[in-house]
């Protein structure tokens, strides 16, 4: 827990998404199996203010995003949303797509590792979702659609064409936002849309066991690993090498590296601490 | 038809290129056949300027770049562009390699997707135009080789030091860039380069079927995801959020996306408006 | 040779690596066989002081980067490098880290492309030299490992965070450096982290043929090509397209562009000057 608490409440009952921690991994699963976890207003601001307040505490060094039921997300609710974004005024479609944006960047810029268990289909912002986690870990069911020009919006959505062409290049990034077609989990593997494929029906139980393995790893390296790989997709090469340089002493100055020094001196594996 | 027409004259009458517009669809096609399409002065004086006025006119929907005769192109003619080039001062250099370097920045920016139709040799100059399309579609026969060290300049023409390693990565975009050697379509499948691979022979069909759709689709949609895709090259995440929220509040508020709920609600197929 | 030569004396005695010099192929040995090629901190200076050394002399078209023995290069010396480093204050771990990233600087920003030729172990820093290398010639032996997390530090080391994404994407590049786990040659080819793969026990051979193909060919139209590559992954889309036309004028009027027209005009192979 950070000393660094302010005024603000905490909560602990969250009401649209289900939230679990366990010794350091958090598993937030998107629990509306009967419309395919289709998202609504309450899910992304979950999201949004559960990313925060997670990033705050430092009480998570890992977190699964899972889906429960048949698929992972459908996207964003047909009736739900899209139904009533028709109603809004620009301000408060501005307000709507800066939310479901802000969930993008808080995956991308918390603090821990963000693993995507996806089965299923993973649709519109499920799709968004995935991608801006640092592991997708799928299943031969998985099916990924950026479904945004299907119903007459632009493929790049909550980020989405900043991130895909950075994880599988700009000509498969322009075909899958353009068109909004399946990609299925061979295709995914093939074009490195996935990070791990299981077998079926056990892409659940991989996340965890990796967000154990990095909840009890070096857990101050693998957050400040994935601080620069988001940072440096928008810095040149020469800040990059500085950042990287300043990073590394300071984790020299870290408990895990002098422990990791004494673990292979005495030939013993090492007690990471995470600090 | 825009209504912000200028005084500048319009021309239906390109020399150096064929031109066809059927119902949104442009079909540009490099027709010196007896050269393998060898770009002229003329036709890249051609190609910039007729995507100029295209892109000022929002007549065009979706375009596609096609070849006549055994391949695609051969790149810039050797007799007429290397020869001449030969006699050029400094001043008049920067002009001709600016033009052609406009052509790129016309295919990338213009509000519309650009399919380019591949078979046989898609070389120098024809490759880089190939490269800079938000679709290549290919068939069997296709060569891309990007031969700019085999006449003593820069891989780096047009764009396509930018270009490449955002499409195939910067390891592979560097053997291709520094070396000219061909990548033939089952390479260029695999790494990225082709968006589609057809059967022998129907790249050109397949290149119109895809048009139409893109034609008669979302055709606003699919602009302003050619744009953000564009941009977002460019952008750091945050910024890029940004960005996307404005779009699609922008669309939120636009024709198709309320056609798109009420023929979802009747359960009929939307009849799209491009707007 | 370079007419521009200050006061700064220079050395043609690098006792911490193996330097040959062979009509403008430099081959840099990493000749500590006997510890897997683990770098010293005077191994990071000769690297970092050599190639500075070289850009300048302009005697060299093509350096090839290889390691004596079992494998490439193990990383950093486990008992010289992180022995040491637990006992030295903040100013020197900076210094000691922006010494490591000045030599990825220094492989990107040389004025000749860098081959590294990889069998065996690729490790830790090893993984990093030979990614900022424009080539990676592999045998079937390579195995890629960005240990760094093992370690208790960043997988952002010397570049790579910024790097490994651009060659690889980031999905793949996440998960390189966040877990550590090693990248065999087939899965190295086919996320296209090597350049060619060879027979068992030939990168070296290979390495050479395409150092003295560099060096025997356009080396000034190779070493721009390599110029563009690197600073246009920093660059926007219309500046890079302007460098690549000032780029192509200046080329324009070199000796290597008039002697390919003239050789292709009297149908026989160009001889090449460089320049």
């Amino acid at each position: 827990m950070s000393p660094f608490t302010g005024s603000a409440a905490r909560t602990s009952d969250w009401h649209h998404l289900r939230v679990e921690l366990t010794d350091g991994v958090a598993t937030v699963t998107l629990a509306r199996p009967e419309k395919l976890n289709a998202l609504t207003f309450g899910a992304y601001a979950d999201l949004r203010d559960l990313l925060a307040e997670l990033s705050r505490e430092r009480s998570v060094r890992a977190l699964v995003l899972a889906g429960e039921g048949r698929g992972f997300c459908s996207g964003g609710d047909v009736d739900e949303i899209i139904g009533a974004t028709l109603g809004m005024d620009t301000a408060r479609l501005l307000d709507f797509n800066r939310m479901t944006g802000q969930v993008v960047r808080a995956v991308r810029e918390c603090p821990f590792p963000v693993i995507a268990a996806v089965h299923g289909v993973a649709a519109g912002a499920g799709a968004v979702l995935a991608l801006a986690a640092d592991f997708r870990i799928a299943d031969p069911s998985a099916r990924f659609a950026f479904l945004f020009t299907r119903v007459g919006l632009s493929g790049g959505d909550m980020g989405a064409a900043y991130l895909l062409p950075r994880v599988v290049g700009l000509g498969h990034a322009t075909r899958l936002l353009m068109l909004g077609e399946p990609v299925r989990a061979p295709e995914a593997e093939r074009i490195g849309l996935i990070s791990e494929l299981t077998d079926e029906g056990r892409s659940d139980e991989a996340a965890q066991a990796l967000a154990r393995r990095l909840a009890d790893g070096p857990a101050l390296a693998y957050a400040q690993t994935k601080a620069l790989l988001t940072a440096e997709l928008d810095m040149p090469l020469a800040a990059s090498v500085e950042l990287d340089a300043s990073t590394q002493a300071l984790l020299m100055n870290g408990e895990d590296y002098a422990e990791f020094h004494e673990a292979f001196t005495q030939k013993r594996p090492p007690k990471w601490r995470g600090r």
